[in-house]
């Protein structure tokens, strides 16, 4: 057995190959495949990794089982008829059957990383976040997503967004003092803080380096600056309401359900706490997993590709293959 | 007398000329002329309003008394320097001399707007929101004006932001719902809410358009959804907030001060009546203007320039002014 697995981003298209032993064969990357490119720069990101990693282990396509891609973006229902479209050329370019493809958003991916299939909740939370559910009769639900511009509460952009604003309060005198005015002051080299407007506003500003600033906010948070705590306790609140939310969609408030947290912020101590504790008090029968933080993203497209094939995985093999990836 | 008052902005760049008994001698536009441009994009800008306003009335540069320019984005010292450098250079090549050409942040603009040069605050309201502020002394201080991306909290902008987050989180059922999440839908020509994310995230958003928004929850909030009323009293509070932090900062807490609303904002009842409710019990010696709305660019760099040569202006002049303007 061979499968593919691939996660494809922004800024990187990732992937492994794996055996029936889930050893990795071959682990590739390529240019970015996100969904906000042209259909050929995917294609190309996305056959160039899986080539690859044929011509590494010296097989050919009909030796593979399935290919699995986790995409990022797949929000919409314009990026669902994008994705299908070049799943399909994908299949008829490499000459291999449709039903060997899957692909799902990135968010599903990591679902069946945290709770391996079974009923339950992922909260991922990176540079965006995003909770998304499945109930037992296979019903899915999410919520949040919508971006740094629109919400992705409790999200490392939204930390640093916060963190900004909580800094230009306290720098006006609206809002309480914070430590975050002299950390932001070195971090953008400047002597006035009102000068980050030189900053902010000369181009249009990239969530993802922005993001970067959460890590300030932990450590003055860690530090003692009670404006940075509570930033990070709101995010880990955000990020519980949006558990709860898709449990209670799908009728799974008062199941035995597995719930995780996925993704960078949940490094934060505090963010996690409030993130159990708020979890604990209105899923009361719910298994809290520990975080998945790292390198996770490969995990969700392995476990879709095993599932597809109907081969069961326990939390020995999750452990296994983290440790690999 | 003649004096020439000039607005400079993003978008564009306006000009009127006054005479001795405030008649209006001629009105002119030309393209953009904001510090986020080139010294010599700003420089013709300047040049053509004024070129063609002497030709309009047949005068030649000896015969100004006073050129005023508002700036907008006039916040940091990097452009604080720019603008010194191109005034300094624009006397040089119309060959006025230095003393009768002067400029200023838009803000301090509509403070004179408000106050005619009397201790108070003006808080403007438009795209964005800041608060400006002069006491007995000549000493100034203002508060927020941080821009969509880390505050400008009660502006049309933050308003618009603010009604995309609680339609994302009606959507979700993370929070309560609201009529906004159609007329969202409505406004962007969706059929699922989710697809604005197609919309908002296909090229870097712009602002001004997007603070066109605030007006649907100005409609909405007036049509009875609670979710706008709240944002709209949450703006107007913020902007109250803005104008006392100001007064404290300048010990104008238990002055006779005039404080005043401006820009488009203050068109909202519910945002006015909030405003005047947190000033009318923050600074109770104060007196509230009522807000300027509409054409009020222009009356700011007028009054700075009547200023400059000792001339007073009356509430009678201001209402004249706004007429003609």
């Amino acid at each position: 057995m061979v499968i593919i697995a691939l996660d494809s981003g922004k800024t990187k298209t990732n992937a492994v190959a794996i055996d029936d032993s889930l050893n990795v064969l071959c682990r590739v990357s390529d240019r970015g495949g996100g969904l906000i490119y042209s259909d050929e720069v995917i294609m190309n990101a996305l056959m160039n990794v899986i080539v690859e990693c044929m011509r590494v282990m010296g097989i050919r396509v009909n030796d593979i089982d399935v290919i699995a891609v986790s995409w990022a973006d797949l929000d919409t229902e314009a990026y669902w008829i994008k994705a299908s479209r070049i799943i399909n050329e994908l299949a008829r370019r490499i000459n291999i059957p449709r039903s060997k493809l899957v692909f799902d958003h990135d968010a599903v991916a990591a679902y069946y990383a945290v709770t391996l299939g079974e009923p339950g909740v992922a909260v991922i939370a990176g540079t965006g976040a995003i909770a998304l559910g499945v109930n037992a009769r296979g019903e899915r639900a999410r919520s949040s997503g919508w971006g740094w511009l629109i919400g992705d509460e409790g999200s490392a952009g939204w930390i640093a967004l916060k963190a900004l604003n909580a800094a230009s309060r306290a720098y006006d005198g609206r809002g309480p003092w914070t430590s975050l005015v002299n950390r932001l002051k070195d971090y953008f080299k400047v002597k006035d803080l009102l000068s980050i407007l030189d900053v902010m506003y000369a181009e249009p500003p990239e969530i993802d380096k922005l993001a970067k600033l959460a890590i300030l906010v932990s450590e003055e948070a860690e530090g003692g600056d009670e404006v940075s705590v509570n930033i990070l306790k709101e995010a880990g609140r955000e990020l519980a309401l949006n558990a709860v939310t898709v449990a209670k969609r799908l009728g799974m408030i008062n199941e035995s359900i597995v719930v995780g947290g996925v993704g960078s912020v949940f490094s934060s101590r505090i963010v996690n706490e409030e993130f159990r504790k708020v979890i604990s008090n209105s899923l009361v029968k719910a298994k809290v997993k520990e975080p998945l933080i790292g390198n996770y993203s490969l995990l969700g497209p392995i476990i879709m590709s095993l599932s597809r094939i109907n081969k069961k995985i326990t939390n020995t093999d999750v452990e296994k293959l983290l440790k690999e990836l």
